[in-house]
């Protein structure tokens, strides 16, 4: 940690400073330029610190120099993890791709959106049953019911499942049915909901934040590894930014950034990200070339009659036609996809 | 609603969208222009169609025309809403300070503290005992002590009580000891929290997240009200942009926008919203002048020894500083502020 | 400057990277931590620096401690500075007032507002003759013909004029007319515009830009002033964030950050701030009670007519009463607010 | 355009705004809603109405329907543009690279990366002579020292060569020695400077400005085009959002999207877009698999000697390697890369 001085600091502000810190416990040393004083403090990192000591007299900024994620990050685990769920590995050669509707909305519309995912040579199938959306009104999932479908389809297709967990109190119910449990990006600081799926012993789906830097996704990961779990896959979905002809704004540079800071795999939801079915597939496409592990896709059988996000979602042709592409952009960038058995 | 078809959209196309709006109840009516149909749908408003027909066949995009809140809003409920809290009104016309440190961290701490902004006239306590961090290792809140301790310092000073609930488990337990609950920034979308709440008796204190737009800010307002409690205070506490100067934006346009579209009280943060404490009083002093019903300030004695958030927290000679330049704000606006016994 | 060396830097690497600093004429010193290297390097700033040494091999990222402005800087200029435009001084004690319409649209429109505002207690005349407008096909000024008519509004009202130029060609042209040049928010880092008028004589009102932080705000004045141009006044016009519900996010923390970084004054906008002519007042009040030395304000006698940005523009009814209502609040925060004469 | 009026608009209000379309020139039609009353307005757009409209009494806000951009957009002109720069098209099957250092800086450094990168397959040369730096203080580019330097480095390599030109006057002097103009992103809502470039014969690339929306930018294409240049090439270079880990956030989507609403070709330049080297390549595989036609990228022999941006240029070594990872990925996406001749 540096601790700089404002340009007119005092010596008895500098001496305030670096006494506080030797008591803190820290090795201090002193440089003295022209027109700033600086204080190097090495010592073990502890969050609460910067906050403190930036708030004494004198000081004009404190500059963290350790990275404050340990667990996620890659200096002390320098190898990748590889995340099983079910049968399939998310992190190795294949890039896996989980697909399915925005919300479950009954047996047939489930039913028959698996069968066409798992035709086309997707791995899981995706599908909410419990739903998080911005108005009260807006259809809020089938709830239990909406597990027990998607239980249902895994047994008809064969494919695991992941699904979203909102409260705390459904983390039980949900990891019945589901084989990935999904934090949203709403959620991604509900450091409640984080700490209890870390006690779960279920593969998480950790997706980033609408407005979250990639240091504070690694902090929010590092809450679910520090509970326990450490099968924890990232999944970057798009950033909140000005632009308006997008829903998001889908920040592919994650991936090289994950890449380079964390061991744990990264996917792309390019149906969130865009907001529009028609962008989804040229991004499922940059996400593989940038190194991404995978891919979440919201694929329904009549998106025009869908009860939740159907102007990003694939028709089963469509959802066809991306699995071959991807495919070989995928052979480009030295990967595999996918078990595709019917074009 | 509008619906705007492509440039190139086939009469099929927009038979079959007009044909849709009429079985989900609309009554339609069509207007073709030079170089885009539209098809203009009038009924109830029902948040999932947009989704719904933005994916049918031939539509470029789809305007809604309605505000999407209806309890939040003024237009049903034009007169303001005030809030009691303690023997404290917010929204009439005083300005009502909410005051203390960012967490509590110990009986002595809370307690000096808490006397010195009583005396310097501030109407509410605040105090974290459950405290969101980013990080795992960070001071997470002294819990049910910190709860503890806040309703001592209510029976010492006489200071109503606002403190952060972040579980859903929680709520009847901070309910006892509390006198508002505090949904924070993190939590605006937490909807399981936000239903839950909303069945509680407890006037709520709303902050706006990071990321959202003051639309989304009051549909989560909805989420509270619509479960049957009307006692909703709004905080602006800065959003999230480019901007690193600050901790965040803190923007109070959302003053005058939260007063023409809703009835709710709105108070200000500037302590998180800029996070300097030189900031702070400039900030407050604004945010009177725009019309806030309200401030919630950090104040700590020793800032330099806070286990959080230090920078942004004002000593309590600032804090008195603070007081006796709103009051002279307040009244320029016509307003009153405050209780203030001693300067 | 700090340099701080990966995890793994090696040895030769942190040698290779002090040997460079000793090259360059900087005194450096090492602090070896158990997880970094840190290099701190004491001598003159040089702007270019921090680049180079970030491509060197082990370099993980290089802190730059110094502000980068130095004569739009308070340390090495601590007093306030005062801008003479006409007879008005702006960052003396009184708050002054820029009126008029977004664009001078002929004769009777700019004197009749002209009148209007000058009667209201305005004191300075602003108009554009040289629009910049997001598509080619909108009214782009008057031009030249827009500056005689400020001209002749100056001699009817004896309001000085300020109005923007946007092409180094026309620097001599607008300076022959009006009593200050406004740099445009999109203008703002249009380096060879700012060298320019940096030889100009006449004052120069720089806006923010769209997406500037107040860092490379303060550096565009550095341009202007490095040219020999001292007289430069801030305008806070509004950022562009993520939130629709007003045209940008009015950035008032703007205000304490330039007082405490810089010498130069700063005057807000309230009109382009928000977008929305209900928010003006507000907003406009918020500004002065953080601080700001100033105003500029759209007003038209027919916004609905307006060619450009009416949406924004106050009536002068409205303009009056804005007068009124900021007269109070400057009186509350020790200001001065104006000769308003008749209301 | 549609004007939605405000929920107790009165019937005189919505006649006067009925009226004044009708003088403007529109074909009217009301719609009553039970809550809000909606007119629907046929005619020619034309920009400045919007805002003129907004300002009338009773209304709540106006909704465009048309596209603004004309020239720039694919309803007029379907077919795909194809820019001719020296022997190199852009648009057409092959993926144009253009590489070099952000300056030049010397005869020696400019011709050794020239030959470096022509080795690799680039096909154009860039290299700035005028730099727009934030600081006055930084390097501002060799200027036409450096524009004769491009020229010899052309005559040595037979690339064609593309520089950023950033004052009107240098326009004719610019278009003297390069085959492509450059606007930069701080440049792109120059108005001045696009309306000059219009009415060049060189082929103009136009980067994305820093903060500005996609269709902003086909704004600013619409402004060279309507000037009588179509030989525009748009490069997408990373927005300004809240992250911090990138220089940039580079938005890949704006490459489907440009490719929906408009027919010129879209590049991507990753080293402004990220700001870190080991980021460039997996960003320039995603720009090309997600439908680029082509990409700008800085090269330098000595990164860490660059007077500027050296954080983010590629070794030869590295771009050699880049070469050949988007040559598969342009393969695997139905595209051609490159004239590459050794590896």
């Amino acid at each position: 940690m540096i601790i700089v001085m404002e340009h007119k600091a005092s010596p008895q502000q500098v001496d305030a400073v670096a006494t506080r810190l030797q008591q803190l416990g820290f090795d201090t040393h002193l440089s003295v330029g022209v027109e700033r004083t600086i204080i190097g403090a090495i010592g073990e990192k502890r969050p609460g610190y910067v906050e403190m000591l930036s708030a004494m007299s004198g000081v004009e900024r404190i500059v963290p120099i350790l990275q404050p994620f340990k667990l996620a990050g890659r200096e002390l685990h320098p190898e990748p993890t590889r995340v099983k769920v079910g049968n399939t590995t998310i992190g190795g050669e294949e890039i896996v791709v989980m697909a399915g509707p925005c919300a479950v909305e009954g047996e047939e519309q489930l039913l028959e959106v698996a069968r066409e995912i798992k035709a086309a040579g997707a791995h899981i199938l995706r599908g909410g049953a419990f739903k998080p959306r911005t108005s009260p009104y807006s259809f809020q999932g089938l709830e239990v019911e909406g597990l027990k479908l998607l239980a249902l389809a895994r047994q008809e297709t064969g494919l695991p499942v992941v699904t979203e967990v909102t409260n705390p109190r459904d983390i039980e119910l949900v990891a019945e049915y589901a084989d990935m449990l999904q934090i949203g990006a709403r959620n991604m600081q509900n450091f409640t909901l984080l700490r209890e799926v870390g006690h779960s012993q279920k593969p998480i789906l950790l997706k980033r934040g609408l407005a979250a830097t990639v240091e504070e996704w690694l902090m929010a990961a590092e809450y679910i590894i520090s509970g326990g779990n450490h099968n924890v896959v990232l999944c970057e979905r798009g950033i909140r930014t000005y632009e308006t002809g997008t829903r998001n704004t889908l920040d592919l540079s994650a991936i090289p950034a994950v890449k380079h800071y964390s061991h744990l795999p990264i996917i792309v939801d390019p149906s969130h990200g865009t907001g529009r079915w028609r962008y989804v597939t040229p991004m499922a496409k940059a996400a593989v070339a940038a190194g991404a592990d995978g891919l979440m896709v919201e694929a329904h059988c009549r998106p025009e009659e869908a009860l939740s996000d159907g102007a990003q979602s694939l028709t089963p042709a469509n959802f066809r036609q991306l699995m071959v592409e991807i495919k070989a952009v995928a052979q480009a960038v030295g990967r595999k996809s996918g078990s595709l058995t019917v074009v």
